[in-house]
């Protein structure tokens, strides 16, 4: 017997298209054999999660598949509780709603803990809308910012563009934001 | 006989791995399936894009495509020479030297003109040492700025960090800049 702790696992972390149906074709081989591999998820939504990785295949049978859920309302202290398994010598498997874990949604928490706790993080390759977005634009690619989303409000929206125009102008320097139709 | 012009080609922009011999595995199908149907690419280096189609896989035998080349030394005029057969009806890939085209390398103006001459632009989905980094980093993804490379002057450099230091924390600003073992 010993009284060593086990080697953690891995953390993946796994970038899922937006849209459904188109998963298969836009998700490298490489990232298909990790998903296989893995039976315990991190995921923003349970649903569109299942259905992702339907499409793209896993080793497990789905039923038998763990997920955990990560989203906006999840408190500091189960966030830490979501590597337990990891801790536990199991690897992970991180998947945000749509685009790259980590980038714009709720999973660089849970990176950050993974590295406070020495577990090793892999990212992998796959679509993000704001790299994709800034590619077509013909924009300057060489210096950019990303700003989420604007303010709600019109009156603060509206300086909070003109704020990111100056910046634009002085920086030389292509403003990336999110807007959505709700 | 129609005096009217051919429809423009469409440009697509296909990303590539860095590193040899991994492309396959982090190359989506569809991605795939496009660099199958091009026969005119746009590239930095044609020794390096010649290998990373014969690993890919072309529809037309290698020795057969036609390869311009698009640097930091092209200059403007030629850039929109480089349009010239996608005016002319054929579809284009831009190739960056490694990651996503238009993104830190001289592939935007290409992009841009694109644009002006109304030609249908289409990112593919691929690898970004620049995103992977910031999901790996645990790192605010909300909020984030590339700035290329830094200035090479050690007096310039530390005055750059320290500049980049302040805005981080003013905007909680994750700041993700360029570092070579040149």
């Amino acid at each position: 017997m010993s009284s060593e702790r086990a080697k953690p696992g891995t953390l993946y972390l796994i970038p899922t298209p937006l849209g459904e149906g188109v998963s298969r074709g836009l998700i490298p081989e490489s990232v298909r054999a990790v998903v296989a591999a893995l039976s315990y998820f991190v995921v923003e939504h349970p649903r569109t999660a299942r259905r992702f990785l339907k499409q793209v295949g896993t080793g497990t049978p789905l039923q038998e598949l763990r997920l955990a859920v990560l989203d906006e309302h999840t408190r500091r202290d189960d966030i830490e509780a979501l590597l337990s398994p990891v801790l536990a010598g199991q690897d992970a498997g991180l998947l945000s709603e749509a685009g790259c874990p980590a980038v714009a949604d709720p999973g660089a928490d849970l990176v950050r803990l993974a590295h406070v706790h020495g577990i090793r993080v892999v990212p992998l390759v796959g679509p993000s809308a704001i790299l994709l977005a800034l590619m077509a634009s013909g924009l300057n690619g060489q210096r950019f910012a990303f700003h989420g989303y604007l303010p709600t409000d019109p009156k603060q929206r509206k300086k909070r563009i003109t704020e990111l125009e100056r910046e634009s102008a002085a920086q030389d320097q292509t403003q990336i934001f999110i807007e959505t139709p709700y």
